[in-house]
């Protein structure tokens, strides 16, 4: 067929497997409880829905600017003053179709082929093939409950530490994530601030992955925004109005960039994206309006709530979650305890139980077939329904 | 600031330049005329909008499959069956984030670095962005009215003959648009076919973009989609709800594509956009209602009026435009009568006609500067305006 080679390199995820799985049981009858899915149940707040639905009324389906609608660019930036108390002006926020967008825009911009990007292993599956669409590589680092699951200045010392002069000139970029997809962890606000220190010393790009910001339990959110105001910062910060804000399907993000790496981004943006949703930023501009702020922190206890249930019912199981999540809706649980192929036990567990989790081998190398991942996107009732099956079964 | 090097190779579009020049002068009170946008001037139609809405207040706006809801593919796949007796498997049917998503999608699967692809000049000037992003490069090939400014078979034999052995080896595909932008002209159903016999010989793969399919005047309208069955077609077709459909700020498209690219496209597609627009997916499924149907058929008639106004009257103000454009909706026209530079031209005209046109520059290399298009996205008494001023000026 000719096809390129980077196909080679892009495996399906394991848990598109699953899923198929799941769905061939559900048509011979049989009911599965879904904690694989990435994604939070509730549909998109009210007043987002209906911006919408008045701008699709009044007739507004056309192009916006690449970046998006100045007004939507300056609620954001507004936003990182009233969360944050970070000034953040609203000509360095671009507004992106998703996260995704977001993250292929930056690796277009940044990105020659060679380059190196540090990453966490555990870590988001797509960020390697954002860097490997441009031609560079990740570099992926093991990461595992000493530092949190995240990776740390202390990590990146060592593999300085450990890497040639030749290697060392193909980094180009830190990604980090935090809270982390698929651990659920943080990093400090010290911790931020160390890494960005050690990046701004080797002339790196710090690239953070805010997406799960907001949904935070007991511990202080902080923001790399900060960072992102002059040239030098060299720092990129993406986040979407797809998790916290509850806006999966209508495909919405942005980023708060320095000024030269925004322009580039939005040259990027013109020729491969045009503009992002229309009816989704119409949407997005009422996603902070006080209302939609009550609605989102009465969803954030209940994800908290549902992380208060589960995580202690499937340590009692005997998954070990060694360090407590305090971010996101995910548990990336160790289970050892049960065999050394989480593959075969997620498959197990959906067979046999009824059961469906994600498996470590999406998230990386290191360590995978020990670990899977459980999304308490779910009522508690289901979780409740789900601990009660896996019990009975293990 | 260390971004990377195909920075520099992406230019901000000229029109752009036009475009803040155009804002500054209606802020100062100035009245222009815009016939540079590449947009219908009409929104989505009423019942794709009311589709959107209701989804919207049954709060659907979940992610679907990455390659889109099944009942969108299998309704693309029956329009293809009724409107052209083409008869395309659901499953071969990929919609995607604007006709911009598929294009990405399939250079991402077919494009290694090195390789060559055959475009016209003028053409579409993402297209090449959309090559260079995987380290391809475009072979631009001039094309005039001798060949309708269209890529045939014989153009490109006359390539063949021209090129070396090792030159040849790099080319891995054909793009060509028909309707094209921005001359609006087409590729008849036996010119393609050759095209696509020539491809055939060669092991090369066709792109053809449809995107301005539907917006078409007098002329019988025919897909490639009819070659892209099997693996040994290698034949992708792009098509888009932004043009004929009206949904432009829905970023919505689709591609019809054989079952190796397809599961390929859909690889990228899980990882690079995780799914396209939901409510637009909603919306697209009364896209292809009767009453759609009749909406969209009256708004190709003002098209085609407003086509049979604008090209004598510009004919007559002295551009020339030897080839009668049948289709999407732009005039190429050469502008020598009025001097060497149509870039300078199209700042003069904005400046004292108060008319916005976009320059050749925009297009291509092949005497871009001799060139400006006129898009007859304005209803006829707009374009009469313009004329009016444009008589006066020049």
């Amino acid at each position: 067929m000719s096809l390129a080679d980077r196909n080679q390199h892009i495996a399906p995820f394991y848990v598109m497997d699953l899923l198929a799985r799941a769905k061939q049981l559900e048509a011979e009858g049989r009911d599965i409880v879904h904690l694989e899915i990435g994604e939070p149940d509730f549909s998109a707040p009210q007043p987002v829905v209906e911006a919408m639905r008045d701008a699709l009324a009044q007739g507004i389906t056309h192009y916006t600017p690449a970046l998006g609608l100045p007004e939507l660019r300056a609620a954001i930036a507004d936003f990182y003053q009233r969360r944050y108390g970070v000034d953040v002006p609203a000509a360095q926020v671009a507004v992106t179709p998703g996260a995704s967008g977001a993250l292929q825009l930056i690796c277009g911009a940044l990105i020659n082929a060679g380059d190196r990007v540090l990453m966490a292993d555990p870590g988001y599956p797509c960020n390697r093939h954002f860097v490997r669409l441009f031609g560079g590589r990740e570099w992926s680092v093991p990461v595992g409950p000493e530092s949190r699951y995240q990776l740390t200045a202390a990590e990146i010392r060592a593999v300085i530490k450990g890497a040639s002069a030749a290697e060392l000139a193909q980094i180009k970029a830190v990604f980090v994530a935090s809270p982390s997809n698929p651990t659920g962890t943080l990093l400090s606000q010290g911790e931020l601030a160390d890494i960005h220190a050690l990046c701004q010393e080797r002339g790196w790009w710090l690239v953070v992955d805010e997406i799960y910001n907001g949904l935070i339990y007991q511990v202080q959110e902080h923001t790399a925004a900060g960072y992102g105001l002059d040239d030098e910062s060299r720092t990129a910060v993406v986040n979407s109005f797809s998790k916290y804000f509850g806006m999966t399907g209508l495909r919405l993000g942005w980023c708060v960039l320095p000024n030269t790496l925004c322009n580039a981004v939005e040259r990027q943006a013109q020729n491969l994206f045009l503009s992002p949703s229309t009816p989704a930023q119409y949407g997005a501009l009422q996603a902070f309006s006080g209302e939609t702020a009550a609605i989102l922190e009465s969803r954030r206890q209940a994800f908290e709530a549902r992380r208060d249930y589960l995580l202690p019912a499937i340590r009692e199981l005997g998954f070990d979650v060694p360090v407590e999540p305090q971010g996101a809706f995910y548990l990336y649980a160790d289970s050892t305890a049960f065999g050394e192929d989480s593959f075969a036990l997620c498959e197990m567990l959906l067979d046999q139980a009824g059961v469906a989790l994600t498996p470590g081998l999406d998230f990386g190398e290191h360590r995978n077939r020990q670990h899977l991942r459980f999304a308490y996107t779910r009522e508690i009732p289901v979780l409740e329904e789900a601990v009660a099956r896996l019990r009975r079964y293990l």
